[in-house]
Order: structure tokens, then C-alpha cells, then sequence
């Protein structure tokens, strides 16, 4: 783990990151010491970090920071950590405050390698907050307490509903339906996260010409629709074949797709 | 500083308090080493803790980290910090993991002195989230960017209101009306913090006999009452003098609730 470009395992306990949940983060796979859609993730991080208007470092440390990261482990999930970093009375940052970066690197999941999941609806609703909406910020309670509310290890994931019964995301992952040969994908105006992956798909599928709709679906749709799937930058591509009582096959768009993705 | 007991400024940086803000805070006063209204924090700390499943650590051991970071700043404002600790696969805790407890102390800010204040509406909106409604926890980035939307000295707080326009409370502070005689406090069925000086100033008002309700207001309503308040533990009680182009005079209600607080 690099903090600010050191090998070092703890950040300043009064890191806004800490206090307040004052920073955003990334989550991406690297192969064979290569991040993967590493542009991107740039991308997104550098979008965040301006929403709230934190200075984000610049791409060579972060690349040199994964480099170091990975180096004695070319195939791995690193993930960045960039809060406002430390100082300021309060909730007011004081002017001009360094960033403190994090970089970590973690081994590749078991669940990466699965395909087809089980999937169960949260009882937790997501709130509305516009100006956070989709952001991947560390202000992550909902998530937890959605997480915390089964542990079955057979339901890798859990799905997200707002307070207007839309379904929205996974409690890690982004959420998209097909159903009559086009794409549907949640409206993630008012809350859930705005990944990369979620980019990719929806940039494929324009792409390969399968018409795409970003609106808003309830529990119904999701139920009755041809397939179901989630993705991340670590999964790939999970369709989700079985919800409490109804069962879905293995679909031929989830396959095509997965292989689209890699 | 104090973190886990010991004298330390830093936490490990896979802290959940750091990747998810899962945890909860307390900001007191010490004064001639006596931590002010303790019952009522620890009590507060405890609520919260269970409200996210967190083991709350023992009341002895705070009061020792207390008295230990005030030994040589007798008055003080201290915080208390409380994660869930270190651990877990993404956002699932792992099972009987140990929470991170953090004290410190920082000297009184100069603004506690204040007794009466400007005050002005923030842009953001609070969202709505009963699963978290009134709990102190570290998913403060609202606070954060409400703070940020103005920088004038002489206006030391903002006032935050829902998305139904309902005022709900100050960025760091609870928020009362007085009017025809009647206490007026938000309802914080949805979002707000229930602090511990908004707990003593409804239970001061009940014991003296004066009305409360608890309900839903909007800016006019706040506008048009008799004297507009705000409180938390380290600034005590301060009257809003004015917001924009309104003012108010110096009221009475205000000036007795201060003696009774003290």
C-alpha cells in the first residue's frame, strides 16, 4: 500500500477522508502489471475529484503509484484512494490543502471468476442526492448496511432500490436489463455510481447498433425481463439468473457481451 | 491523539471509517477536565453505534482517553471517533471485528464565544434517509459541500433544508424557532442529527412548561418567527440575527434558554 508515494500501511487519523468521508475512490483490475481501461478510470477520477472540488494527482504519480503497487503481483485488483486531505476547521477545507492519495493492491476475488449469480433485493432505499449522483465518493453507509443484510455466500450481490421503487444498482456493481433486443439501463440522476464499466456497455452496445434506454424500472421490469445482469471493473460481467423465486437461463446477449467486454 | 488507547496520530489506511465513512463521531466539551453532558454523549454514542451494528467501546475506556487528552488542555473540545475497524471484503464487516477508537482534543474555537450570528440558506439539499436519520455518523460530504459554498467570516453558519424545502438544521448545528410562546423544533424523521444540546434545550423547555412541537417548517415560516436559534455542544447557543435582508433583535427566550443551558 502507497500512501502519498510511500510504502506505508495508515493515513493522518484527522484525514478529511476519515472524518467525513471527504474523498472519492476507484476499484480497477490490472493484468499482467497493466491497469486495465486505465484512461478511463483517469477519467472518472478526475471528474469526481472536480464535483468536489478536490485537486486530483496527476496520472503519472498514479500510474507510478500502481506500478509500484503490482509489482510483485502483475495480476490483482488495485484500488485509489483520493481525499481532500488533512486540515480545516470543521467542515470548511482550508484553502489550498494537499490531496492524500492511497493506492492499494488486493488479489482478485474468487467471486471474479463466477458468471451467473443469484441476486436479492435490499430492503435499505438509496437516497436522492443530485449533487453526488454518481460519483464514487467514500461516503458509502448505505452500501454497508445493504450489505449487512444477508449473508447467504451463495448471493454474491444485492440490488438497490431508491425511495420511488427504481431499481438502481447493485449494492457494487451497475445494473442493466435486455429485454426485446434493447438495453436498458437505470437512470442514476438522483443516486447510485456512474462506473466505468457501466460506460463500456452502454458505449458497446451504441456501437454494435442494440438500441439503449437510460430510464427508470421497478422490481416488475427487472422480474419480467429477458436478462438481468451486473458489472464492475472487477466482476466483468455477472448475469444474474436467479432472484428469489424466478430463474432466468443463461442468456445470449450476457454471452456476447462478456466476450464484447474482454 | 489518541487512537485505540494509544498516543498516535494516524489509523491504518483500510480503516472502514476511511473507505466507507462506516462509523460514528461525538464533538464535547472538557471543561477544568470534566467532559460536559458525558451521560448524554456516551448515550447518544451507544444509539448510533447499534443503529449500524458497531460494537460502542466500554464508557470507562473513553472517559480514561479523555481525561489522557486533556491532561494538559483542561478546556478543550474533543471528538470521539468510533468505526467499525479494520476488515472485511468490500463493504460486508467481517464477523466480531474490533472497532477503532479515536479522542482527540483541540482547543475551544474563537466563534464559541459568539452569542449572536448571521446565518444564510445553502443551495444543497439534505437527502432523505430514515435508516440514517439523526445518527452522528461519517458520511459527512453533504455537510462538506455545504460548508464550501460560502467563505464570509462574518457568516458563520449555513442553513440546510430537505428536498421538500422543510429547514432541517445548521451544518453543524441543531436548529429551534421560538414563536407565540411555543419552542418549534424540525422533524428529523428523515435527515438530521440529533444531538445532544438539541436533546437538553426540548428537555429544558418541557420541564419549564414552555409548548413544543416537533414538525416540518419552511424558510417563511423560519423567517416570520420571533427568535431563530441554533446550538451544539461546543458553541453552546447562538441567535440568528440575521439572514440576508432580514433581521432580528436580541430576544429574550434566547437569553433565558443560554442561562439554563449553562
Amino acid at each position: 500500500m502507497l500512501v502519498n508515494g510511500e510504502f506505508a500501511d495508515s493515513v493522518k487519523a484527522n484525514d478529511r477522508g476519515l472524518m467525513y468521508g471527504d474523498g472519492v475512490f476507484r476499484t480497477l483490475r490490472i493484468e499482467k502489471g497493466v491497469p486495465l481501461h486505465w484512461e478511463r478510470h483517469y477519467c472518472k477520477l478526475v471528474h469526481d475529484c472536480a464535483m468536489l472540488g478536490i485537486a486530483c494527482p496527476p496520472i503519472e504519480r498514479l500510474l507510478d503509484d500502481l506500478g509500484r503497487v503490482s509489482a510483485n503481483n502483475p495480476d490483482c485488483v488495485a484500488k485509489i484512494i483520493v481525499t481532500r486531505g488533512t486540515g480545516g476547521r470543521g467542515y470548511l477545507p482550508e484553502a489550498g490543502i494537499a490531496p492524500t492519495r492511497i493506492v492499494l493492491a488486493s488479489p482478485i476475488p474468487d467471486h471474479a471468476k463466477l458468471s451467473e449469480v443469484a441476486a436479492r433485493f435490499c430492503d435499505i432505499r438509496l437516497s436522492s442526492q443530485p449533487r453526488l449522483a454518481g460519483i464514487k465518493h467514500l461516503n458509502r453507509l448505505e452500501n454497508v448496511l445493504a450489505r449487512m443484510e444477508w449473508n447467504d455466500p451463495e448471493i454474491p450481490e444485492g440490488l438497490l432500490l431508491d425511495a420511488e421503487d427504481h431499481v438502481i444498482e447493485g449494492t457494487m456493481s451497475s445494473l442493466f436489463l435486455y429485454n426485446e433486443g434493447r438495453l436498458i439501463a437505470p437512470d442514476l440522476g438522483s443516486c447510485g455510481i456512474e462506473g466505468v464499466q457501466r460506460e463500456r456497455v452502454l458505449e458497446l452496445a451504441s456501437e454494435c447498433g442494440i438500441p439503449v434506454q437510460i430510464r427508470s424500472f421497478g422490481r416488475d421490469d427487472l422480474l419480467k425481463a429477458e436478462e438481468v445482469f451486473l458489472v464492475n471493473s472487477v466482476i466483468g460481467l455477472w448475469q444474474v439468473v436467479k432472484i428469489g423465486d424466478v430463474s432466468w437461463n443463461k442468456g445470449e446477449f450476457c454471452a456476447t457481451l462478456r466476450k464484447w467486454l474482454q
